[in-house]
């Protein structure tokens, strides 16, 4: 846990249950409704979040060149200045559909103004599921009016526009943190769907967070930045960024008189609070990766810079030798300390140690003496700690004092039945 | 195939049965031995390759910071000048072994450089297999000795050493080309082993090449960066760089009087040879791949400059999500277009097509109008492209004039059993 969280820890209070967490902040509505974008009769496909004052807002979209029509689009609104809406379809991705992608995308934000009662441009918009195929802009258009006709601010509805907005994802992914300190308090709450390519054809990761705090749109983004470069930046599941990536944030300030948070500990409280909601919907995506039996933590410590070890932890995440290892409940530390050799970052072989579970296994350049002797009450605890469900890799490089965390799962059969057996 | 290969093709003969390839270069002697290193009563685990006269010797070693004891040496050992032999211990990769890993590296070179009458600093060495284990010297000692008392230039005697290089590869990977032109001819032949991590614990890539071509010490090193760069850095099973990779060759002069190989027309023929010895031998690592079902050529083309062409060739070639989808034989276009989206590399989207099999599923930003269409003709089509057992992907950028190549294979069930359920 970094220093900040330690010291903010008193004021901030993450809350147990967060079902409905997106409508906790004071002033946010949620409406849903399913409009066959999806198969599934039961399910929801169309969500509309909604604040009664415009927000300050900030967003952070996929960095991948095949990008779909909603995240261009939303990247030209957030320019504009406050947001009052975000519409969010899923069981279509609206990627790779041409000029037709762009005008849908931009008539879902048309429709949605229309019936909030706002301008087109203070409306973002999302989707996520398959690529490639143009929107049903009938069903489309019954689904927002829908959605837009039963928003309100009740838990229930803010539950169901976290299920309106997943594609094969297993669970449902909330997370809010309540902040109170003498002068103030204020709410955050969460949502987001499946990483990677947990959907059919092509994954798509969304989050969306609301909350009553004052703040400017330019702190609120230099937090998001921040807050997701610790979250959603630092999950893998297979390593292949989508074409729909998207986190927003909005923040109404409406449970905040007087002037927006602006103070050095304020903001820091704020951020802290804001990780809490990043990080804990990013490991619940990690949870519900494709086929995962294992949720693995990959801490390099001791690193010359923080890129250094960031690089390290990610090669180590995305190694399918790794992470078949893993799945397979063996300790191959030859494969750990080679992934990380080849990472594109500074590393010293006769540093470095590596800590499996908080069992020293590599020592300076070697295994440990109980592995060469295969000394059998050693292997007997290695063993019983590569059974438990959340593996913890530490590598400690001995060069310097950065550190970065990645969260990834395992590789498995479910994997590659998932993903091979899928047809398009 | 590139212009050069065209136009040299004339002059350079692949030989169709390659068993002995090391040994058809004249002047080359190998010899192997089993000595239990590996458990396999009937493998050979010691190779020797050996030349009559000092060689002009280069080698490319692995990149990967966390690098074995021989590899450390043989780079020691390749400053120093001409090279007479090469030894090669499968079974036990002698990495991560420390200091005694690096006096045993030397040991070995001693032994082999006494049984064949050369200076220490004339030998390379290199291991594979087991990391993190000392070598059991007594064992060594008697395979150099072993497989010195039987070296000679035999067909037989150069397949031997090929089967005593490999690990738990499923076939013996040789191939060899002779050269002949009016005024000079020669051979090259060469050996390799498994890819990635097929071994065991952690694995190597080993290739070894010899030639009777007279060539100097800096056109050879030249000519086989170029050379690996097409073949061996060309090739992924799993993106995970091992310790152990070297790829040496020595070229002895043996069957050419006069003077070494200078000119242009020269050079480009030797190198035309070389890459074909080089890219056979690559092929079949990847054929061999751990679980492969499929052989898959990526072909980026158009490119701004071959440096992006190689960093999306090698991310398409990376994704689980690609390679899963090809194991399911689906055309899944939008895993294959965002892999190279989120490449590092310049990509636009509206320019972009691509060609499965050759036939063309993603043109201009969008899918095919057969596709969108669900044409069933095509469908059927598409369907049987992806059932043959090589799939070629060609990405065109529509950018410029730049190109790469890259092979890898599925991932299937069995890449999955076969690294998850190994136990170190």
């Amino acid at each position: 846990m970094p220093s900040s969280t330690k010291k903010n820890k008193q004021n901030f209070h993450p809350i147990q249950d967060p079902t409905g967490a997106i409508v906790m902040p004071k002033g946010f509505k949620a409406g849903s409704a399913f409009c066959g974008l999806k198969t599934n009769q039961d399910s929801l496909d169309m969500a509309i979040l909604f604040s009664d004052v415009p927000c300050a807002a900030a967003a952070l979209f996929t960095k991948n060149k095949i990008c779909a029509a909603p995240v261009k689009l939303s990247r030209e609104h957030l320019k504009t200045g406050k947001i009052s809406a975000i519409v969010i379809n899923s069981g279509n991705a609206n990627a790779c559909t041409g000029k037709q992608g762009a005008k849908d995308a931009l008539t879902m934000a048309k429709i949605t103004a229309k019936q909030a009662g706002v301008e087109i441009d203070k409306v973002l918009v999302a989707s996520t599921g398959i690529i490639g195929h143009e929107l049903d802009m009938d069903k489309v258009n019954a689904g927002i009016v829908n959605a837009a006709s039963n928003m309100g601010c009740d838990l229930y509805e803010g539950s169901n526009a976290a299920k309106a907005i997943i594609t094969t994802d297993l669970t449902i992914k909330e997370a809010a943190v309540k902040v109170e300190t003498k002068e103030y308090s204020y709410t955050i709450g969460g949502i987001t769907k499946g990483s990677g390519m947990i959907s059919p054809n092509m994954a798509t990761m969304l989050g969306f967070i609301t909350t009553d705090a004052k703040i400017s749109k330019a702190t609120l983004n230099a937090c998001l930045k921040k807050a997701v470069d610790l979250s959603f930046n630092s999950i893998t599941v297979d390593g292949h960024t989508s074409t729909n990536d998207m986190v927003a944030i909005m923040a109404n300030g409406a449970n905040m008189s007087g002037s927006a948070i602006s103070k050095k500990d304020d903001i820091a409280l704020f951020q802290t609070a804001l990780n809490y909601v990043t990080q804990t919907l990013a490991k619940k995506i990690v949870e519900d990766g494709e086929g995962a039996t294992k949720f693995i933590q990959i801490d390099v410590t001791e690193a010359a810079s923080r890129k250094d070890a960031e690089v390290i932890a990610r090669e180590v995440a995305n190694s399918p030798l790794v992470k078949t290892a893993i799945n397979g409940e063996d300790a191959n530390w030859g494969r750990i300390v080679s992934a990380a050799g080849y990472a594109n970052a500074g590393l010293d072989e006769d540093r470095l140690k590596l800590y499996i579970n908080d069992i020293l296994v590599f020592n300076n350049g070697a295994p440990v003496k109980e592995l060469s002797n295969q000394n059998v009450a050693f292997q007997k605890k290695l063993n019983k700690a590569m059974q438990k469900k959340e593996i913890t890799l530490n590598l400690q490089l001995g060069l310097g004092t950065n550190s970065a965390t990645m969260w990834t799962c395992d590789f498995s059969h479910g994997y590659i039945t998932i993903n091979a057996e899928y047809h398009t």
